[in-house]
C-alpha cells in the first residue's frame, strides 16, 4: 500500500493542514468508482492516526440505551450494507466562481467529488438498536476526532435522512478499510448530501432536538444571496447545504488541451443530489448548438454519478466545449456563472466551460 | 353558482375547442388557495357532461379482482383526505419563450397554474382494495371520458406515484363539488407532477406493466433539446415530463404596470415539483441587484406554491423586475431564455421579468 506522501503526490493539493487535495480531472474520468487514492480529500483541521482496537463509537443524547460500540461491535452486531454514492464537496469547481468576483476558500476546480463502493452498517439500524426517543423535529450530531480551531469537528443530519437505508456507518471504502486521510477507521456516508455532512473519524453520534451547535454546523457551509458579504453574512439567514444540486463537468479533453482537426471524444461526469439525470448536452461552440451524449455508466442511483460521453466533430481554431445537464424535473444549469455567484463559493452549478485549440 | 359562460368570462381564453383559459395574474396571486372560477383550465378534447348517477370507475389490469365503483361507493367505502396541492400546466411561462423563436401550443402566461385544497380518497386505498399483483416496473394507467382526436384522453404514472399518500381520486375543490371543466365528479391528483398526469372526468385506472400506450401519453409532453424541430422529434427520445422543476413569478404589478415613484409592493409565487423553495431574490433593475422576498405563506408541502412579497424603493424611469428562486438542493433557476428553450415550449423555468415605467 502507499503511503501518505505517495499519495499527495498524485493530486492537486491545495492546503497543507489542513490537507486538501482533488484529482486532475482526465485521471478522475477514468473509472466510475474513484480509487482511494485518486479520490479527493478535504478536511478541516488534523489529520489524526486512530488505532483501531482503541476504536470507541458512542451512541448518546435521546435514546433508550447509550451505546459504546469497538469496530468489532459494528461488524458483528449488524448487517453489512454497500452502497454506492458520490460524495461531493459544496465547494467543488468553486475555481469558476472567479470570473464573477473572489471568493473564499480553497479554489477547487471540479474534482473535489468522486464515488466509491461504501460498505458499512446502516446508522438506522444503530439507532434502533440505542433505542429513538418518539418526538417530532429530532437531529443526528456526529462528533469527530479531528480538531478544528480548538474545537471537535461535528455536524447533525435531520433524523430523517439518518434513517434512510442509504446512509451508513462505512469502514471500507471499494472493499478497502478506510485510508487514514478518508476517516480510518469509520466515516458517515450521507449519499446526496455534501460532503461535509458525511464526518470522518467518527467518535461520537448524539440524537438531539436541535441541529448541533458546533460551528461547522452553525456558521459555516451556508448558501448566501448575492449581495452578502463577509461582514454583512448572518448564518440564521443563510441556507443550511444539505442535499446537492444538478452539476456536469467536462472531464476530457483538460482546458487548454490541444486537439487534432476531426472527431474528437468529450467525457465528463453529471450529478444530481438526490434525482436522476436526464440528458446531458454538450456543446462545441460556446452553446450556440448541441448535441446529446450518451450516458455510458449510470448505476441507476440518484445518489451516485452519471459518465457521459460524446464524439465531437472540431474543425480547427479556438473552441469553448459547454455543458448542460438536465435532471428528471426538467431543471437544468444556468449558463451564466453570475447567476449562482456567492462570496463562500458553494454551489457553482453553471455550465463547465473548457477551451481548446484544435489544428 | 356561476354558469360556464360567466366563468370564461373572467379568465383569459386562449382557445374555445378545445376550452384553455388562465386567469390574470393579479387574480391569481389574489387568495392562496384558488377559487375554482380563477383556476386555469387545459383541455385536450371535449368538455364531457357526466350524470353523477351514472357515473362508473372501472379499476381493472394486473389486479385481484376488477372494480366497478359509483361515486357513492368511493365516497362511503374509503377514507376522505384532503390534500393542498398545486396543478400546473407543463406548458406555463410558454409564451415567454418565443423571445427565442416560435414554439407550438397555446401561449400561456404565468397563469397555467393554481392551488386548491383537494377532497377525495387516495388512488393507493383503491389499489389496495382491488389488489395490486406482485412485480416490478408497475404503471398505473388512466383513461378519461373526454374525446381527443378520436381516442379516450389517457395518460399513465409509475406505481410508486400512485401508492404515494399524496396522490387521490378527487371529488372535491376547496370544499365544493368539481366544476365541470375541471373534471365533474372525479379527477385525479397528482400533486407535483405536470397537470397532464391528472386527468379529469375519470373513466378507468388499469394496473399494467408498461407506460399508457395512449397518443398523449406515449407521443406528447416531452423534453426535446434545443436542436429537436417538429419534423426531427422522436417521443423515443424525449424526456417524459412528469416532476416539474423550479418556477417563480412575479404577479403584480403586471406587464406594462405604471407605477409611482417610492416604495411598491412586489407579489408573486415560487414552486417546486418535489422540493422546497428556501430562497426567492427579487431585482429591479434586470437582475444588477438583489433583495430577498418574504415567503409570505407556504403550505410547508413541496406540493404546494409558496407565495413572496417584498417592497422595492424604485426611481423614475423604465425598469425591469426579475425573480430567481432556490430550492432546498441549492439549484436555481437559468437568467438566460436561451438556457431551456425547446420547440414544444414546455417547462420555461428561467427568470420571470416584467417590466415596468415609474412616474
Amino acid at each position: 500500500m502507499s503511503n501518505l506522501a505517495e499519495r499527495k503526490a498524485r493530486l492537486i493539493v491545495h492546503g497543507e493542514t489542513p490537507y486538501n487535495a482533488e484529482p486532475p480531472l482526465v485521471r478522475l474520468r477514468a473509472a466510475y468508482l474513484t480509487p482511494a487514492d485518486d479520490f479527493y480529500v478535504r478536511c478541516h483541521g488534523d489529520l489524526p492516526a486512530i488505532a483501531e482496537d482503541e476504536f470507541r463509537l458512542t451512541v448518546d443524547g435521546a435514546v433508550s440505551t447509550t451505546l459504546k460500540l469497538s469496530l468489532h461491535d459494528l461488524r458483528s452486531n449488524f448487517s453489512h450494507v454497500v452502497v454506492t454514492a458520490t460524495m461531493q464537496c459544496a465547494g467543488n469547481r468553486r475555481a469558476d466562481m472567479r470570473v464573477v468576483a473572489p471568493v473564499s476558500g480553497d479554489p477547487w476546480d471540479g474534482g473535489a467529488i468522486g464515488t466509491a463502493e461504501w460498505t458499512g452498517v446502516r446508522l438506522a439500524d444503530v439507532l434502533r438498536e440505542a433505542g429513538i426517543h418518539d418526538g417530532a423535529d429530532k437531529h443526528v450530531a456526529f462528533e469527530s476526532h479531528d480538531t478544528v480551531e480548538g474545537h471537535p469537528y461535528g455536524v447533525s443530519i435531520p433524523l430523517a435522512k439518518a434513517l434512510a437505508p442509504e446512509t451508513l456507518l462505512a469502514f471500507a471504502m471499494n472493499g478497502e478499510p478506510l485510508l487514514p486521510e478518508h476517516g480510518f477507521p469509520l466515516r458517515a456516508v450521507v449519499p446526496g448530501y455534501a460532503g461535509v455532512r458525511s464526518p470522518k473519524w467518527l467518535k461520537r453520534i448524539t440524537v438531539q432536538d436541535r441541529p448541533s451547535d458546533n460551528p461547522i454546523q452553525a456558521n459555516d457551509y451556508r448558501l448566501y444571496p448575492p449581495d452578502v458579504t463577509a461582514e454583512t453574512a448572518d448564518p440564521a439567514k443563510g441556507h443550511t447545504i444539505n442535499t446537492m444540486p444538478l452539476n456536469a463537468v467536462i472531464c476530457e479533453p483538460m482546458r487548454g488541451a490541444e486537439l487534432t482537426v476531426g472527431t474528437n471524444r468529450i467525457r465528463g461526469y453529471a450529478i444530481s443530489g438526490d434525482r436522476a439525470v436526464v440528458r446531458v448536452d454538450v456543446s462545441g461552440n460556446g452553446g450556440r448548438s448541441w448535441a446529446q451524449a450518451s450516458l455510458e455508466h449510470d448505476a441507476n442511483t440518484p445518489f451516485a454519478w452519471t459518465f457521459w460521453t460524446i464524439a465531437l466533430d472540431l474543425p480547427a481554431g479556438e473552441h469553448e466545449l459547454a455543458v448542460q445537464a438536465w435532471d428528471e424535473a426538467g431543471q437544468t444549469q444556468p449558463s451564466d456563472p453570475n447567476d449562482t455567484w456567492n462570496y463562500k463559493g458553494y454551489l457553482n452549478t453553471t455550465w463547465h466551460r473548457v477551451r481548446v485549440s484544435v489544428t
